[in-house]
């Protein structure tokens, strides 16, 4: 069974281990981080092997009493892919490691598409990233863009997407330290660079987006006018949105109104801190008018990347060829249903 | 002179009375409300004729030591125009009475079309509201679409617009009485009732809104896509936005980067209460992509109505019955430059 690291425990880590773990066809060797304090207490509370990712965090480590395995360099020497879930800088050191290790590796969405040659998104491109030896799963929004758009794609729907984003100020255990209070901000440029970073993983998509942070940490909001190549029924929209199994359509008129009745639904469900896999698309909500469509969905910034991210374990290391089979094994997985 | 009263002397009317006072060519007679608490300091600190909207709130005046000079009948006497800026239910009584007296009255955006049979822009119908009876100033955010999409039907730019309005929770007085906090909500129809409402002004514009609520007290954001008749240079667009005196273009590079800033600058400049009458629209964000275009404006939702409830005060009564004469008028009193 092929070995899997993750390095870096944050929010996306901390998640992608859990997910690894109950997976039948894979093994998390170990997770590796700097910190020592309660975060890292969640991986010994799973009883993962805790790696150091530096000589000093090492040292901490030992002082702070973490049962660390050893370092950076000893989970590699046990590691047929690594899910680097680091910041943005830090990304970018490691890979030069991997490579000269030749150990295959999965980057988040902050790094750029040119880090791996290649980006991921399971229902648009799996086939196409079958045993390469680096992808990068692309960020929450654009994972967003590409399920939904790509199911109008397949039906021949879509004409073009212009689509407006409103990200949550800052995640939720970093709100301490300052997002923004009771104003918006917007992104400086049109288009923002969540629309042009969907074509890394479709080039053909004509998408252009603008973007604007909210004083809201729960998830991210995005209004979307598109342009269909022809005039359609409601139901057929809908019903090129029910064949991606990561679109859950929701009705405003089961109180579900807003971003915080959405979360302490999935909450209710017992997902792992409410995560929310699936793009929550209103269905009531939704209007055609001739050839216009206009929806509006909500993403989970800290969710929506995790099953991709198992997905794109497998296509990596070849474990399943299919990748409808592989979407499915990790729904099951996860809960989603 | 024209003797003009104000009833209901809440966020809206407050404004009006102030702006009425400045003018040399109409007479604020009198305001009129039920409030005897801090609000109502407000009109006895500027020496406003103060009048009690109801039997009942006579009494609290008098009781309150609040120097009523009347009650709403008294007021009416000597009006010859009313600007009704009572919530709701209270106007639509209220109009009752001044039609059976005979007397002129300006309702503001929240009462439907059909009560006056007019709706309101001073940049766009001013001509078609001279000497009518009544007239109803559309709404804050429905005021600034009709004066963006004016500007570029008149350079003959506009072929359709679509929009995103992110829409303040409530307004900063009442916030402590519960606004919404760390989420979103969306408005449950596409489309929201803003672009439909500035089809009462002008029926030709093809526009079509979606609107959600954030948690910010500040003014609104809008995000629009505008799909022009042809291909245009971002010159040309600016220069459609500049025929409007009530547009304001802002830059993100000097500074200009969010809601707060842009607030933080109208209370620099001196402004009652910071008001913004203008549309602040981002000069150095606004795109072009062949015949489309894409800009994002914030709007002053408490102060945006006041300079078009002047000009509209001016084309009921006939005092002046040239639009651009009122409009310069009404721009130099309240400093729009």
């Amino acid at each position: 069974m092929k070995s899997i690291a993750v390095v870096g425990y944050g929010v996306i880590g901390k998640r992608v281990a859990d997910a690894i773990n109950v997976q039948d066809d894979m093994n998390l060797i170990g997770v590796c981080d700097v910190i020592s304090d309660w975060r890292i207490q969640n991986a010994i509370r799973k009883e993962y092997d805790i790696y150091a990712a530096t000589a000093e965090a090492e040292k901490e480590m030992k002082a702070a009493s973490i049962p660390a395995k050893g370092n950076l360099q000893d989970l590699l020497k046990k590691t047929d892919l690594v899910v680097d879930c680091t910041p943005k800088n830090i990304a970018a050191k490691n890979v030069e490691i991997y490579k000269k290790l030749s150990i295959k590796f999965i980057l988040q969405g902050g790094e750029k598409h040119h880090t791996t040659g290649h980006s991921f998104s399971a229902e648009n491109n799996y086939q196409s990233a079958i045993n390469l030896d680096a992808t990068r799963v692309v960020s929450c929004n654009t994972t967003s863009i590409l399920r939904t758009l790509t199911t109008l794609k397949r039906a021949d729907l879509l004409d073009y997407a212009r689509g407006t984003l409103l990200r949550r100020a800052t995640d939720p255990w970093e709100s301490h330290l300052g997002g923004i209070m009771n104003t918006m901000v917007p992104e400086k440029d049109i288009p923002s660079h969540q629309g042009p970073d969907a074509k890394s993983v479709d080039p053909e998509l004509d998408v252009i987006t603008a973007a604007v942070k909210v004083p809201e940490t729960l998830s991210h909001m995005h209004y979307w006018n598109v342009k269909l190549k022809k005039q359609a029924t409601k139901e057929e929209v809908l019903n090129a949105f029910k064949t991606s199994t990561r679109i859950k359509l929701i009705n405003y008129d089961q109180g579900l109104v807003s971003n915080n009745t959405i979360k302490e639904m999935f909450l209710d469900m017992g997902r792992p801190w409410g995560d929310m896999y699936e793009v929550a698309l209103w269905e009531d909500m939704l209007k055609v008018v001739g050839d216009e469509l206009f929806y509006a969905y909500v993403v989970d910034n800290q969710a929506i990347v995790i099953p991709e991210t198992i997905d794109a374990i497998r296509a990596l290391t070849g474990i399943e060829t299919d990748a409808a089979k592989s979407i499915a094994k990790t729904n099951i997985s996860l809960g989603i249903i």
